[in-house]
């Protein structure tokens, strides 16, 4: 198996922690290692032939130096030269597949998953349904009805572990679409995890999108590896375009594996409480040297390792960085990527 | 004239930019040059012949750091070998004059007065009375029902610029009486600003205090100094009392002039806003390297020379120092006393 980390993204929702050369998946958003980090020693049970960490050119380098510590497998970060989201990464990597029968397993590098036992075993289930020649999503079970994800809808009635074949891939729906699909049963979060083998994925590549295909095919590829010129001209030649829109959502072999275990994509500050605990009021301290908490409740405190003082405020989300602070409440966090923007149309680039 | 200026004090208010060894008075409150700092050099005008500061031995080195820049007038720090409240202190400044007619104008070190020119005037009047033989007393125009400070009463019907003679001195009021106070005129906020001549405040000290006369009488006092030594005894021999409680309330000999120019003692953080002015939502920035405030209001930011984001919050004090970040309410700014408490309980002595 080789395990592909989609690993780009700027990450302005985590400002002023987050930043261009150092977003959310090389943060230590949970304290400790990053999430990088931390998706990387996930699939270390595996034990993979390799690691392909998909990054752009500003974080390639931290990127590297973040895996250097990884030796129980081979790690490559791969610089891509402009971003092309998804589709053409994916198929990059199965191009470097030594072997065309080889299982990809595609991960995002910035997901918390906890229990890294049952997220170990689903791999395994999904490599095994990739290894029959389908391409395999991962479902999350939903637990609230939440429009920042895209939905999976598998057939009415489909019980027990998978996998299910899909009916069709569901845009983010408003609340009450998000509301129906929890009710119905049979709707599950796209992931954007899959698993499929290397001669499947370029299949379905030349069936749904030829042009990128062709520009893969020509590729030079030595060894499972290609220079940055090759890279270079691969990604100025091709669109880009999502896997999920450019394939999953037209191939007639996609398969969806449901998983339980528990998850979040921290996609902005107010998500870390789901999954950090917090002081007996819901305060959560990271990165504090200490704290005092007087009459304070439901806030997260990223405290750049000093003491964090709070008192008589609730809800609110405090993020001390070496040259910036934010203070916002949690329910706002969100917003915070309008700060980004303002600094940009500020010209103030230090701080972005 | 010899300025002496009463620049002891905790400051736990403004913790966490107040520290033991860096209190209120030393602190660039408002940003700039520390209040200290600003209280010397408003009365430069009146071209004194000694500047003679008494703090305590905590503070006495960054006071006389912060003053080395003052070369027009002779700066003297003198550092209290222990706390014995005002009494002592303005007993040895009048010792220390050269000529028993010499006025002093004694003044805390940590009040906020913008405007220099009125000010000097005041002194200058006040000179004139305490020349006359007054113990002198400014008492400012409330411009609140303020149950902080202690009030001074003047006889009904006093117009005018005064000096009016003192009915009695009044105890910090509760807010019924404090009100009844603003509406009957008469009475006004005892500022702590006093102004005599050298013998005739020791003549009331003999009068009042004659143990701590005595204490003074005996003081080796060579060309207007005394060594540390000398100053061990004298504080070690002499109990605490205000001059306020020691002689004011006593003397038939008080004169109280009125001051209504703009003042603030900047109790706590959340007495900034009286003397700072805020953007267009009234939030104030201090010592920040950059400032993102959306629909933020209110708020009172000592940035640490970081960009301070506010996102969504009203009516915040937040600060942060080299090793601690505070945030609270500006309605509780007041309990900021009670973390620092919290702190020393807990033995986290680096932070206080």
């Amino acid at each position: 198996m080789i395990i592909v980390i989609l690993a780009g993204g700027s990450g302005t929702r985590f400002w002023p922690l987050s930043r261009l050369r150092h977003p959310k998946q090389l943060m230590s958003v949970l304290g400790g290692k990053s999430m990088l980090q931390r998706t990387v020693e996930r699939v270390l049970p595996l034990a993979p032939e390799r690691i392909l960490v998909l990054t752009n050119r500003l974080q390639a380098e931290e990127s590297a130096a973040q895996l250097a510590y990884i030796t129980q497998v081979p790690v490559e970060v791969i610089a891509e030269p402009v971003g092309r989201n998804t589709a053409p990464a994916v198929g990059l990597a199965a191009r470097l597949a030594l072997s065309p029968d080889t299982v990809l397993a595609v991960l995002p590098a910035d997901h918390v998953i906890p229990d890294q036992e049952e997220f170990c075993a689903l791999l395994r289930r999904g490599a095994v349904t990739a290894g029959e020649g389908k391409l395999v999503t991962l479902g999350l079970v939903p637990t609230r009805p939440e429009t920042g994800f895209g939905y999976i809808q598998v057939p009415v009635g489909s019980a027990g572990p998978g996998p299910f074949p899909v009916s069709r891939f569901v845009e983010k729906p408003d609340v009450k679409r998000a509301e129906q699909f929890m009710a119905a049963g049979n709707f599950y979060w796209n992931s954007g995890m899959f698993l499929w083998r290397a001669d499947v994925i370029l299949d379905e590549l030349s069936r749904h999108m030829p042009e990128l295909h062709g520009a893969l095919a020509a590729m030079d590829v030595q060894d499972g590896r290609v220079t940055q010129e090759t890279l270079e001209v691969f990604y100025s030649g091709v669109k880009g375009e999502s896997i999920d829109v450019g394939v999953m959502e037209k191939s007639a072999r996609v398969s969806m594996i449901p998983a339980s275990f528990g998850w979040s994509d921290v996609g902005s500050w107010s998500a870390l409480p789901e999954v950090l605990e917090g002081d007996g009021n819901g305060n959560i301290f990271i990165n504090a040297s200490g704290m005092v908490a007087t009459d304070a409740q439901g806030c997260l405190a990223y405290g750049g390792g000093k003491l964090v003082a709070l008192l008589g405020v609730k809800d609110l989300i405090v993020v001390e960085t070496s040259d910036a602070l934010l203070v916002c409440p949690r329910d706002r966090a969100q917003e915070v990527k309008g700060i980004v923007a303002e600094l940009e149309m500020r010209g103030l680039k230090e701080y972005l």
